[in-house]
């Protein structure tokens, strides 16, 4: 089926049901940032692969909205489809919802698949149109047109240990109970596969990159129920899942079951799909809250963070070898953008209890490292040679935590200007990793840190400074974040952020440094506790692009004070001709 | 009356309505700063004379709740008066609220005087009496309790020239109303004195420190209406609203006129007092918005800003005459706390167009410089004498421009920690006055900057680091602000801010580094527009406690320009021995 056909068929469907407009976003029921294969809905109707955008049909006219990294990804994919591209945050572009008032009449039926939608935004979306008389139904209307959808995974349901979890499933429920009582709750759906994962230590591979699998947890005061493909779990499992007070239900059983509910306060996340809220809203009362575990799950303990410094011995071990294949082979053998994406998870692998990526790499030689969250797919991706820089973000999942770095490195000559920005750029990573701050504090407070170095150049980055990180979970994990939104969330000891300030110059190089940082009590005063960062990442920065001029002593002193640390930790698993070059990465400036 | 026999008559007409509990707010129905003298009804009911408590009476118990300013003070004036002190923020101290509930029975009734009482307030004690099946009532049962209120003030309106102003209220009206039809509102109700004053280009002097009147204003898209006691408006001013179309009414008018209206969408702060929304709600629908004129006059025009520059050649010329005598005289005459405050009122008054005091001076001398919103008394004033430091927050009314300014100054051997903190102060002054944000930069993303060289000893102090300041108006206005807390207002260029880190070491001593800045646009490149800081005070920082070795090059430069810049702004009005005093306290360091 070509994708006018798709369109086409998708047309029947909505007169058939009298639906003037329908919305197909990105989304799982589970609002996942990958999803998995049966869920990419949007890609399957328009064809366009990339990560954010989402797609509105009318009876005549069909437009995709998403942004800047993907205006020019996004025409090519669409060439053919009678879909029009919608170029989100550009001047004069409309919003989505004011596009659909006015391609409709007052008492216009939208439709989205509710199961596929966040409550949030079903109660935003649902308040505008309604505003303007214009109504929004619940329909899954592509059921009927994409009926040959990929297999859901059966991929295994697998333990993961108390050794590396820190923290029995009985503890954890125990503590989100807790949570319940003080909010009123008496029972609480988690749908977020991350924080089921989490709360059950269990983990799955359903999905790319994300050690996670699909299910909803339904949990009361007395019992707790996973709902799951069964057929995911082993004996033992299954077993172990009993013996915790955790009953074990069939995935698709989810919502009969949550239908039954009655005279309960439902502690349920905002960014929960609408269905949940649909089922039990009219017999119940809802306590629109953030899951509990979420920020359980972001305080990393003892056992966690101790996981997070194993990993990143074998990570920084897997990086220094890559930087040093790179950096003395390129010139001399044909390689693209992703090639040498593949030849990195060659090295991660090479490491212990290595699972995979933790999320598609990004590696964007000279121009291509200012697209932001640019992925070389196989085809097209730039040859790589010897003169100009790379950026390279990657990650990896490992049983005791997961990795996410960023280096930007030349590869022969670069300019001068690359190098005064890529100084002032890690002169923001330096000074937010040299903060040190009261309880209390929120990123936002800390997020200027990384920027001022830029500013005072009439410079920014368009992205966060600072996202949480799962411990053998998701790289991008909430409730905390280092970024200009006002994120009400406290920064508490034991959660781990990336430090990613970056620059970026349309069609000549980007710039990204990101390291890990672990929260760490630094001391307690009369006035308040007081915390500091610790680097976790182990990972020289290429001291030739760094203008030794630009940098205060105290600069100085942190790069090598942190190479210092990176060559004990590191220097022990290189030998040979790796381990010479690397002794000079980190010898002190 | 003494206060015991004032609470047993409030408690019979308490016991006459049926009520079970009554608070008596310290406010008045402009939600104002400073209270009218007739409005003071915490005051005159409790003899707890402090800027900040409430009172709970109930049938047989009577609490004052108050901040840790007034832990001292307020058992003081309590004292025989029955009423107990609840202190707030102390641990253990029952929130307010819980407490009412706790004394009363479900069912029970509790007033406030709904005139006196902010809309947003109202909703949130209403909302947590009526989950625990207490019931909210209005009613002024004060009224028949103090029954011999001063006099309201009969103090004339006056009108502030365009040429002072730099705005025609013709063209603020007309923003205004372009503001209430993006907002949809057909009327516009504006209740806080100080957006009555800069709507329509008046002033007066009702309250003590911040040159406004009462007044309410009452637009819609036609007509304009200001509701204020007509004695205090002479015929020219009268005739001059009135060619504006602004028609006046009696002030005691307001509620009657206000009630007339119907079938209106009104636009009302919700920090506007509570009767005014009872009042239009059964016929009308209620816009809760902030006040649009109250963004409008946080950013100052050109003339403002020049009014500013203009007032601060006075105002540092004040101070330094002031430091001069003070540094000069101590040890060889007796002053104390409070007669210093007034010696450095007679030196402000020497100044051109100067109309008073902008607030209350805080002169702290010694371990009284660290309560921070100390403000000595004429008698228990602590004697001053020639050793020591002394923190002295003082402002200044001029009809160009309003002042705020602290220094912090020895007065003979300081001890090395107090130089060093003094110093850490500076340093946070420093780097705000040194940054540079893009358009759409927060507050609270800058207050970091201020704070970091303390929070790097493990100190911090517990006080905004900036508010807004009026022109010609109230030293403190809002919206905007750098704190801690996530205030979502967007700093702009032509705001006026204050930029005043602290520290203070309880029973030794307090500093504060205060000046005003204003926000400027910098540069405008590719990325953004960039705003840099002008810092406006004009007053040298004493280096005799400023310790150089632990400052960088960059502070160092930036103390040298600014003492340069006093230097050039100042010396043309000094002579003689003050002069040369000054000519050394500004020579580079």
């Amino acid at each position: 089926m070509t994708a006018q056909e798709k369109v086409a068929s998708l047309r029947e469907e909505m007169k058939k049901n009298n639906i003037d407009a329908f919305i197909v976003y990105s989304a799982d029921p589970h609002m996942s940032e990958y999803l998995p294969a049966e869920w990419q809905e949007r890609t399957w109707l328009s064809g366009f692969t990339g990560s954010a955008g989402f797609v509105v049909i009318t009876s005549d006219k069909a437009g995709l909205w998403t942004d800047g990294r993907y205006f020019t990804q996004a025409p090519l994919e669409l060439k053919g489809s009678g879909i029009d591209l919608f170029k989100d945050g550009i001047e004069g572009t409309p919003n989505y919802i004011d596009w659909i008032i006015s391609e409709t009449s007052e008492g216009a039926t939208i439709a989205v698949n509710g199961i596929a939608t966040s409550h949030a935004n079903w109660v935003a979306l649902e308040d505008k149109l309604t505003k303007h008389k214009r109504f929004l139904k619940d329909l899954p209307l592509l059921k009927n047109v994409w009926t040959k959808r990929p297999a859901p995974s059966k991929n295994a349901v697998f333990v993961h240990p108390i050794e590396l979890a820190g923290q029995s499933v009985t503890d954890k429920i125990a503590a989100i109970r807790e949570k319940m009582k003080e909010e009123g709750a008496t029972a609480h759906v988690i749908s977020s596969l991350d924080d089921v994962a989490w709360t059950l230590n269990l983990r799955g591979s359903d999905v790319n990159c994300n050690p996670v699998f699909l299910g909803y947890i339904l949990m009361t005061m007395e019992e707790c129920f996973l709902f799951v493909d069964l057929f995911k779990l082993d004996d033992d499992t299954e077993l172990l899942m009993k013996k915790l007070g955790v009953f074990t239900k069939p995935y698709h059983n989810f919502f009969d079951h949550l239908g039954m509910l009655k005279n309960q306060s439902i502690l349920i996340a905002p960014n929960s799909n609408q269905s949940i809220f649909e089922t039990v809203k009219n017999n119940n009362t809802i306590i629109e809250k953030p899951v509990p575990g979420n920020l359980m799950k972001a305080v990393k303990n003892e056992t966690e963070q101790e996981g997070f410094r194993t990993v990143m011995v074998r990570d920084g071990v897997a990086m220094v070898k890559f930087l040093h294949w790179l950096t003395h082979t390129v010139g001399k053998e044909e390689m693209d953008e992703y090639s040498i994406g593949k030849k990195l998870l060659e090295f991660r692998a090479e490491g212990k209890n290595f699972i995979g990526n933790s999320f598609g790499s990004i590696v964007g030689y000279k121009d291509n490292g200012a697209i932001m969250h640019y992925s070389a797919a196989s085809e097209g991706s730039k040859k790589i040679v010897d003169h100009g820089s790379i950026l390279v973000d990657s990650g990896g999942q490992y049983l005791e935590g997961t990795t996410d770095i960023t280096r930007t490195f030349p590869l022969g000559e670069v300019s001068d200007e690359f190098k005064k920005d890529a100084t002032i750029v890690l002169q923001g990573l330096i000074h937010l990793s040299l903060a040190k701050f009261p309880r209390g504090t929120k990123g936002v407070q800390l997020d200027a840190l990384a920027r001022m170095p830029l500013w005072k150049e009439g410079k920014d980055f368009n992205h966060g400074t600072g996202h949480g990180v799962g411990s053998f979970l998701n790289v991008h994990e909430g409730p905390q974040s280092i970024r200009k939104e006002l994120n009400p969330v406290d920064l508490q000891a034991g959660m781990v952020l990336s430090n990613e300030p970056g620059y970026y110059v349309e069609g000549q190089y980007g710039i990204r440094h990101e390291n890990l940082i672990l929260i760490k009590t630094w001391k307690k005063t009369e006035w308040n506790t007081f915390y500091e960062f610790e680097t976790l990442t182990l990972c020289p920065f290429f001291k030739s692009i760094i203008v030794k001029d630009l940098l205060s002593q105290e600069e100085i002193d942190w790069i090598n004070a942190y190479h210092k640390i990176v060559q004990e930790k590191l220097a022990p698993y290189l030998d040979g001709e790796v381990k010479a070059w690397f002794e000079n990465l980190v010898a002190p400036l």
